[in-house]
């Protein structure tokens, strides 16, 4: 094992990132040691990439510097001494919520929000490196089929998986409203459509990305650019004049959220993922949610491993596809044209996915072009 | 039968009502004709009196002159050719919403939120009168062991009990902090104390009504008026350092259901009950839904028929006794008294029910004092 | 409209139906008169035609003569004077189990085991007839975009559906053994291949029916008369070793059923569908059952209308093609040519569907021969 | 901390148990030590001081030496070096279900029936001793306010929280048939009472146990050597005719299972605790589950950690108490007079707790004795 490592770090409290030595970590007793095969760049990444308000709150600047990243494919290089579960040679990606096992919320089942739960490459160096150190209570093997630039995205994945399952599962036949077309909206296509959602829109702001959210099967996409359309409207027409049975928010915006809860219909439920930008949303409280029978449902994360277990098959078994989201593949080192990539507006790519080792990239690469 | 009844007529804009002579109601043939036994005064009620905005926009001025009420308890004196399910003699209470059969919602078990459904004393004349006719299709044959002033408020008690179960019924052992002290809320802590919740926390603003809510089971009850306290500090030492599992918000204010956002634990299930007075409530998006993880839950009515069902078994079998809530019973003729009161703040009552027959108030009195 | 039709009708305690002209039949205040568009044959039906020991007793020779078969698709040529929802000129299917609505478990979301529930085809006449009356309250309006061959056997893959989802409609992304391969079989394979079931497996006795199964997307097929493989390992195997999440029974016999609850992981669920020759059945309780927290869930019917509006959206988006299912389409005067391909050992068919009207077959063909 | 203590040892493959001095274990790295404070009889303890079929097969004369035991309170005396969550001091009970973190079960939220989960005093050294090592991942911290002799039942408290809620909660109004009479059965009784069942029916064969099952709050009672009752008929006429919503079979024989499935009501759920000791139970499967809609639920243990959560909120507010069930406490060394009484026939007791140190049992006495 080497002694340091190539890092993507976070140095200073603007815009941008260091390309540094680090010392490789030491796993603790119960965590392991990850060569990194793959990463994926995340919109968390982006904020603390270009320090916006919530990363300055959020993580503030004495914690600097810290390693990027937290979506990841990897090889187990070292075991910690109590580790049970994980043994040096797996293929593994890891839920980036490490919980605490005696939170109540752990307790009764919702690790993912525990009142201690700690956020890698947040509250942890990240794994946009060439290894990277996490609690094995947090690791899940990965299926051998699915290779390491899909199975780094199988977080993220899980996101979608979550907020359009919910806690009750009931969308077999039911049509959907995805507002947004980010990384995260495309998986929901993509896995709204293996899961037998029978109509399917995106609402988006990007043509480029919308095209992708059809390769993925969405049945409608609309361009919030388009200014001519009613989408309150629009939606209706294609649900019988009831609304969709499910919205999924994964843009934060007021205006997307204002308008979520007038496409969705009475007795519908609507998952809330984006994030918003201002500190309150005005919300019509009456008719948007308490008389038309609305359910909103806060998504923060994953549940563990639920959405794992439903995302790996769902990939290993080739029901979904999602190679049409993963538009670029580089070298960990170019990590900068990787955020200026998933920043760019209106955004002209799915997801990014960088490799700290040449080979693994150009297998990768192979791969994709054999599509 | 008789050609005329008196009722409690809604006739001009503006505060008030009028005791009138009108036209006994002749029953559809798939609707019968019940005599009044008891019946009570709702929040909508007092809405419609007062001529609020609400009112003002929801009914409308071209619908009067219009019958007020929708909480009873009456004896089936006719019944029409088509009803399969009620005759003449039983004794029943109604579902105030008349659903549609045909609309989607009402397909997919949410009667009480269908596209077309109509509120019976919004949509419809009312039950403050000698007879009420009502579709066979919301009838409810009640249990015998259940006297006329009990049996009028199952109603609100399925509101109470719905926003209390919800949809997952996940309630046992569980902790809840009830925003508001009216009498659903009131009805809300019997039926949380008699289900198993654990921890029960009122949070009103009459010392009256929480006397009540302590008689009920409330183990906890805070006025509002007390500016020294810190409420969800003090909700967070009651429950372990969490917030309550369950939020029941029956106010509607702004101030209410923002603090209801941060009173609940991280994962909790929060029932938005209360209707606002704002157009719109500035909610903390982020902070109060996403990130934490809840889910809020619009209640508008409850389920057809199943809260009717637990609501009825819960009073037959005594395991709660709402007679603490029923604080006045008045001829139906002193129904402006009754509203005065309902609408006194800080408020001095529980439930206002009201009789049509005399010997009926009188027995309901005798009942009441034998406690 | 005609005073006579043809139709197929039970006369006599043996095997067979009689072609026979009876009155065209008048619908009541609240029921609608069809005229058949498509019809199918359903196993009770077969039951019924060969007057097994069930029929004998379920039915009895008092009812006879009656005329047979439930799966329909029409055109509403009469409706009665109370009718609601449904209009001459409507396209619809009907729910087979005639509700009655002062039921309790109809009252309680649960209108398909009701009580006091009458059958089609079973407790009234059925639609196997060029007329067909019917409670407008099961009546359901199909999408235009699905024809009437396909129409017809809603209420079958209602039973599949529902045999699939379960009460908690969990999934997506999980494994599925379906012991049968009969029509209903079929049915589910071709659900949960668009629902998200990432490994389905099908066992059944007719290599015919499983060549459909593999065309509708099972993932692997077993043949039981291949006694060379051990079932439970082979499950197994392709599980991870845990056995699979789902266990569909959708054959009844012992073997299948003690089979089942081997198959079916730890925390399984098993819808039991098929209904068993025998009086009872030998069950491992302890380690069937009660030790590996087995859920078992009898399936008599579908939800009301739950599973209809998820099929329905599943055909008419196409997210299902049920095309290879049905291999036989018939004029309905040659029933008897119907029933038996129908009861054929081993099976070579799946689903025969039946016109009255030789212009509607010849339609139906040329739609099936343009696949 | 000393070098040895008294134990309870199954030491030979036949009825009985030694009092023996053995080493006191060395907690590994992730466990903690416990001075047993109380510990109860349960049924398998029974089974295993017996050396009945299942003991000899379970467990095997191999494994032989092993302390008996796993209902306990005790406080830890000694953390291992890797333990996060317990420490020196703390008050505490342990799940009984050794779950192991990499199973697909303990993944998905189903942690007590894992394929690798190893159960206390079955599989490992039980509790029947001065002291006890196990898992810190299965140590649940108890409120202060509950006495050992009451935190040592949690667990089978536990089991009956699990089986009567199950997987959908859904018990607020309904109504419950308990078979079964045993200590299991009636902590079922008084968190049946305390969640809102409104009818509540113990069906057992011990006078002595349906007096404790009326003082929890069972509503009827029926003794099974009272042959004059036909208790099919008796569960109908207390239930509208219709059956119950629930039934919990905590006896397992099959007269028991065969009357069960007969007094439940369509669409009901029944939950299968009790063990059998056939090979198999001749299950009337057409009707006793698939036309009549039945859910059947497998019990073994319960939900990690939602029924421990439950259960000792239930208790910690004196929502339930289970003080009547506590009928014998005793001193450890007198086990063979507590396992005496427990196999008793008649049952002539509710549950049995011993006492290592003669402290606590005279502290314990003293509280019961104040009731």
């Amino acid at each position: 094992m080497p002694r340091t490592m190539k890092a993507v770090v976070k140095t200073a409290p603007h815009l941008g990132a260091e390309w540094r030595d680090v010392p490789v970590p030491m796993p603790l007793p119960d965590w392991v040691l990850l060569r990194v095969r793959a990463t994926s760049i995340c919109g968390t990444d982006v904020h603390i990439y270009g320090w916006n308000q919530w990363a300055q709150t959020r993580i503030g600047i004495e914690r600097l510097p810290q390693i990027l990243g937290h979506e990841v494919a990897g090889e187990v290089v070292e075991a910690g001494s109590q580790c049970r579960c994980i043994r040096v040679g797996d293929y593994v990606s890891a839920e980036t919520h490490i919980y605490h096992p005696a939170d109540l919320q752990a307790m009764l089942g919702q690790r993912h929000i525990g009142e201690r739960m700690k956020i890698v490459g947040v509250d942890h160096d990240g794994c946009f490196a060439e290894y990277f150190a996490v609690p094995e209570s947090v690791c899940w093997v990965n299926d051998g089929a699915i290779p390491p630039e899909l199975a780094a995205v199988q977080e993220p994945m899980g996101n979608a998986c979550y907020a359009l399952l919910g806690e009750d599962c009931d969308v077999a036949g039911k049509s959907v409203v995805i507002l947004g077309d980010g990384p995260t909206a495309l998986f929901a296509v993509g896995i709204a459509r293996a899961v037998g959602l029978t109509t399917i829109v995106v609402i988006g702001a990007s043509s480029y990305a919308l095209g992708i959210a059809r390769r993925m099967g969405a049945d409608h996409t609309l361009d919030i650019t388009d200014s001519g359309v009613d989408r309150v409207q629009y939606v209706r027409d294609l649900t019988g004049g009831y609304g969709a049975d499910l919205v999924l928010d994964m843009v934060g915006a007021a205006s997307a959220i204002q308008e979520g809860l007038k496409i969705i219909r009475k007795g519908g439920r609507y998952s809330a993922f984006g994030v918003s930008g201002s500190a309150t949303i005005p919300i019509d409280y009456n008719n948007g949610i308490v008389f038309r029978g609305i359910q909103i449902h806060g998504i923060s994360g994953r549940k563990l491993f639920d959405t794992w277990y439903r995302v790996r098959n769902l990939l290993a078994s080739a029901r979904v596809d999602i190679r049409p989201i993963i538009t670029h593949l580089l070298p960990l080192e170019r990590f900068t044209e990787g955020f200026e990539t998933a920043m760019g507006t209106p955004r002209q790519c799915g997801k990014v996915v960088l490799f700290p080792d040449a080979q693994e990239l150009a297998a990768a690469r192979q791969r994709m072009s054999a599509t």
